[in-house]
């Protein structure tokens, strides 16, 4: 997915992103946490925070981050969740849909709203839970409210670093709607073809199917009609109507030849 | 992630998520085609196919599939990328952001949307490249439309599995959101042309500007190029192929005439 040719819009405010904390708890596998920083940072997130992990980071971890070292060797440890939340002005537990608390539970896209409406008022943060047992209901009770990814009920249980990866993305997409994005002007080339200039070219293309005797006696309407729904359809540019143009002409000093009305 | 109070609403249709082709090529990585098949199966997706893998599936696959061992065991393995979408109405190419080759570029909710107003009318796909160099430009070339999950541009690699998740996370989306309505059938001569009749139209295409001289020693890649990109770009019907290829056959009768090739 990497490419040296890489160029997307400007980054959305890095100061919003640094007061979104994204909080694992109790994480058994250290390469989930290795492969989450991966998939936060590269949702431009950068702040990871770690709540009693069964095991310290290990070599698996860092393989995983692929490149968000810097995030894992930045990430704060606490011994609870009440903790690692104590500063934070809004606090969202990742959940499968449950009735066991009572939370308000919100969409991935409504979460990542809240969080970035609450964010100029404080740190927030996305709290995730074991592999195997999610949340606690007393770290739920931690929580504002509660986040279901929309899995398939007959096989729900995400990856944890993939559950990080989806959430992480839909805090992208808020924080890039919310940035004040400059969209880039298309290449001269690329501009669409004015009116006038698609009726040019079909008008050469009619012109063309009767020397190339493309009609053999039919009515030439119906032909047309057909080709000027096709290439209305898909809104040539003006480079695309000068390279068909092209083609049209070579194919009509062909048949001008072929029909002795021009020498080779 | 997982829950046994789990509830969620109603599956999406079963018939459109088997539609929904996951296609890797040329994955390094047998861990990683695991993660992916557990990710799109999160989803409600089965359809995994693999294109030229460079190691067959092992311990590791099975492992990081956590559950989702029937959606490997299903997966078909072929050669090409081109035999893999031999009959899909729709193919889209996960990049990086890049002006390498001119597709469309489409974000993933744009794409979702894409793939499941095709799918009625037959499978459709989502191509993911390899895990450092992604698809290639020939791969792309086969595509109608690129998608771009908008990632850091300071920190653009997604993981492999992770890109999975996030796509198929839309599709889901999609699905769900989804108005369970029963679209009017099209009539058979506008019935979208299959991956294999665009290719030949543009093998015929590709012989006639040969034949007509168009080139005039310039290298035929970049106008072929050009052209792929405008007809994929219009999602072509049956009917338009077989307009566009009798033109062709009259273009190419003038050209063998005018240069000798054929009598008059």
């Amino acid at each position: 997915m990497s490419d040296p040719l890489n160029e997307t819009p400007a980054p959305a405010d890095p100061g919003l992103a640094a007061r979104v904390r994204i909080i694992l708890v109790g994480t058994q596998h250290p390469g989930n946490i290795g492969a989450a920083a991966r998939a936060l940072k590269t949702m431009g997130l950068s702040q990871l925070v770690l709540v009693a992990p069964e095991k310290p980071l290990d070599d698996d971890a860092y393989r995983r981050s692929a490149g968000a070292e810097d995030v894992l060797d930045a990430a704060p440890i606490h011994a609870t969740l009440a903790e690692a939340v104590a500063d934070c002005r809004l606090v969202l537990g990742c959940t499968a849909r449950s009735r066991r608390v009572q939370l308000e539970q919100l969409e991935p896209d409504q979460a990542a709203q809240r969080l970035l409406a609450a964010a100029p008022e404080g740190p927030v943060a996305l709290v995730f839970g074991r592999e195997r047992t999610g949340l606690t209901n007393e770290e739920l009770q931690l929580c504002h409210a509660s986040v279901h990814i929309p899995s398939d009920p007959a096989f729900s249980s995400l990856n944890l670093a993939a559950a990080v990866q989806v959430l992480a993305y839909e805090v992208r997409l808020a924080m890039l709607a919310a940035a004040p994005a400059a969209p880039a002007a298309p290449r001269p080339d690329e501009l669409p073809a004015t009116h006038e200039q698609v009726e040019g070219f079909f008008a050469q293309l009619a012109e063309t199917l009767e020397e190339i005797d493309f009609h053999k006696g039919r009515a030439p309407d119906s032909a047309m009609r057909k080709l000027r729904r096709l290439f209305l359809r898909s809104e040539l540019t003006v480079n695309e109507v000068r390279l068909l143009r092209g083609i049209l002409a070579d194919a009509q000093r062909m048949a001008r030849i072929a029909t002795g009305r021009l020498s080779p």
